[in-house]
């Protein structure tokens, strides 16, 4: 398993994870029916740096990385990590996750911030606390969920390890 | 007093406005050199609507609303507001955000979030909780103030009445 950057060529695989967890509508703050050019725009372009998990010639996960806010806020990350079904609890969103912190002590950043986690999305909670994040904030009804309804949306941070 | 949407002659105006408090760095998460283009951009394009506040020919104050998170986020908006210096304390602020709740509501939204306030802006946080709204979260450190360091930054919540 290899972590690296991103290239255009990438996105045709990129794209039909992005699709496959968007389309869904249970975990992102994005339209389920993005589009093509918009995921790409969204994913290869607003942030960052944009990476990919292979393995064996195959792109089993991705994530971005950017700055959560400007000026003041800007020695604050945020990074947002997809895994291929095919690939689902190989520990991929764990590879990423502490890759994304060491890049982003790389790149200059001092905490990471997730902005929008679906408390329904319990796996994703448990292992963002596991890796060492902390929920600072419990956004009420903020995640329309399409099976639950308005789910509360956390907000979970980490000040990263130099 | 009167709020109307803004228009771009307008903007010569709200420039001064928002070069005057971004530029102190203590309260938006802009970059402080902040240029004319990028508020242009950021203030009078990006959001779904711009205001301004204007009073016998002069404007003192604008505001922004956009949403907050797309897709399952959507129903939750976005502000920003800007008095300026030579208006302050007329409770402009209030009006601003008072028309600003009414006006989420016509454009269908259903809460009000502000992601990024500074907990050294205690009249801001006294006034935003004064209007209803609820600290649903605090990232620590999370904004680097000019004179302070890092101080924490509140997430600001409320549920509109319809």
């Amino acid at each position: 398993m290899q972590i690296r950057e991103a290239t255009e060529i990438d996105f045709e695989e990129i794209w039909k994870i992005f699709h496959e967890i968007v389309s869904a509508g249970n975990t992102y703050a994005y339209p389920q029916n993005t589009s093509k050019e918009e995921a790409n725009r969204l994913w290869m372009h607003l942030p960052r740096k944009t990476y990919v998990v292979e393995e064996e010639g195959q792109i089993l996960g991705t994530y971005y990385i950017k700055t959560n806010q400007g000026g003041p806020g800007s020695h604050v990350c945020n990074c947002g990590y997809m895994v291929s079904s095919k690939a689902r609890n190989k520990g991929l969103a764990t590879s990423m996750c502490e890759h994304s912190q060491r890049i982003a002590i790389e790149l200059g950043y001092k905490a990471m911030q997730f902005n929008f986690v679906a408390v329904s999305n319990d796996g994703a909670v448990k292992l963002w606390k596991k890796l060492g994040f902390d929920i600072v904030g419990r956004l009420p009804m903020a995640f329309n969920h399409p099976s639950q309804g308005y789910v509360d949306a956390l907000v979970m941070f980490k000040w990263l390890e130099t």
